[in-house]
């Protein structure tokens, strides 16, 4: 994509979305970390990894807001290449870090048998991680085929997660106490529905739109895909883990059941 | 408005202001956060979340700060642009996070029922994010009219708020402990008359002042008003935390009736 196409105002648009996005996963990160005094021993660690998520995600987008303002300078309102490139990278380094771990937060507050929290979140670590390496070769190519064929290897560990989520983990969720089953239905499917954003986002350089608006649509869809998927699900996984906690061990109001 | 207008006294006293606001921002979170351990379980959220809102808008006044520093250099006393645009954009992606929190930890210190807290938690963030989001065209207009559309679109959430907060919480708030009643009234008036203040400033721009004094007048004003809205409410909701606490887990002095 050549940069130059890209106007002052949407340049300013990415910069703001991106300082944002930094500061909401930086809060968030907090406020999942706080939460783990809330809860029952049991979902403490998934309220440490759904933290690690997003405090990946926030040192993520420090470093692509300053590769954002490094490739761009912006004088009297006129806006200019410097010559650096812009650094996406950045998204899929931070994906191949926080997928798995998303799902690992999704398996681990489900607490389910030892032996099946394991392999599960082996499984479908190792599938996450398989998707964002298939997706990444196409997402750099300067070519529409090339993109199109790693983008449909990248599907097929997309529909393995998707059948292990609906499938495999249907009858463990059946076996959820009720306050918190409609909550875990609802975790899963905002995983699927916002991870189902980003191939949309990834096929936006097949639509006739100028250089500058693709550049912009990618940035900022990527970027709500982000928000929705780490802080989103975050937040529900950690209504989950206080609501279970509050089953399992009793309301928070009773500090004794709730040490540890 | 022409960056050239202000004189390098108001360029001090705003950069005097945006650095004093940074250090009573990250001061004001870091005391909401210390206060968690001192406040009963159901209130150590209210006081996360009173800290969040104080640490998202230190991060934005360090930004502010340095796009500030950016955008004029003072030598031998005369001011000169620099060509580097301030970036006026970061007072409303900070109130884009902050001002939904707010109304969230003013719900949360109050206790209602888990159903009750969810949707008013839900309906009130949602109509803060709208007043925020129509606000925003306004606020970048370069005409006045524009400025007035907006401005009166996003009035129309902020009305709502107001209905929501004296009629629709009134009689969850005669509910409260008689020793925090008095306080929650007062941060709610404190939330209306700080949040009365932002369209305030917003129409400091339809008045006859000289571009700079319009400026500084914005700025300073909206500075005084964050400190109200974010400081000052989250000392009152703090207060209202540790009387509630004394009142259903008893004295701080009886240390087991408040572990966890």
């Amino acid at each position: 994509m050549d940069p130059q196409l890209i106007t002052a105002d949407q340049y300013l648009l990415i910069y703001n979305a991106f300082s944002f996005t930094f500061a909401a996963m930086a809060a968030a990160t907090l406020f999942f970390w706080f939460g783990r005094s809330q809860v029952g021993p049991a979902y403490k660690t998934a309220l440490t990894i759904t933290g690690l998520v997003t405090a990946i995600a926030a040192y993520h987008y420090f470093r692509i807001f300053e590769s954002w303002t490094q490739a761009y300078s912006v004088t009297d309102g006129v806006i200019a290449a410097t010559g650096f490139a812009f650094n996406d990278a950045y998204r899929y380094v931070d994906w191949l870090l926080t997928v798995p771990l998303l799902l690992i937060e999704l398996v681990l507050v489900m607490r389910l048998a030892q032996a099946e929290t394991v392999s599960t979140s082996l499984k479908l670590g190792t599938a996450a991680a398989l998707m964002i390496i298939l997706g990444y070769p196409g997402e750099i190519a300067d070519d529409n085929t090339t993109r199109a064929i790693w983008g449909t290897l990248s599907a097929i560990p997309f529909l393995y997660i998707v059948w292990a989520l609906f499938k495999g983990l249907g009858s463990a969720i059946e076996r959820q106490p009720e306050s918190a089953r409609g909550l875990i239905k609802q975790a899963r499917l905002l995983t699927f529905a916002s991870w189902g954003f980003y191939p949309i986002v990834y096929m936006i350089p097949y639509t006739s739109l100028a250089g500058g608006t693709v550049e912009t649509g990618v940035q900022i869809g990527y970027t709500i895909a982000d928000l929705v998927a780490k802080v989103g699900v975050g937040i529900l996984v950690y209504l989950i883990a206080v609501r279970k906690s509050a089953a399992e061990y009793g309301e928070p109001g009773k500090p004794a059941a709730i040490a540890g």
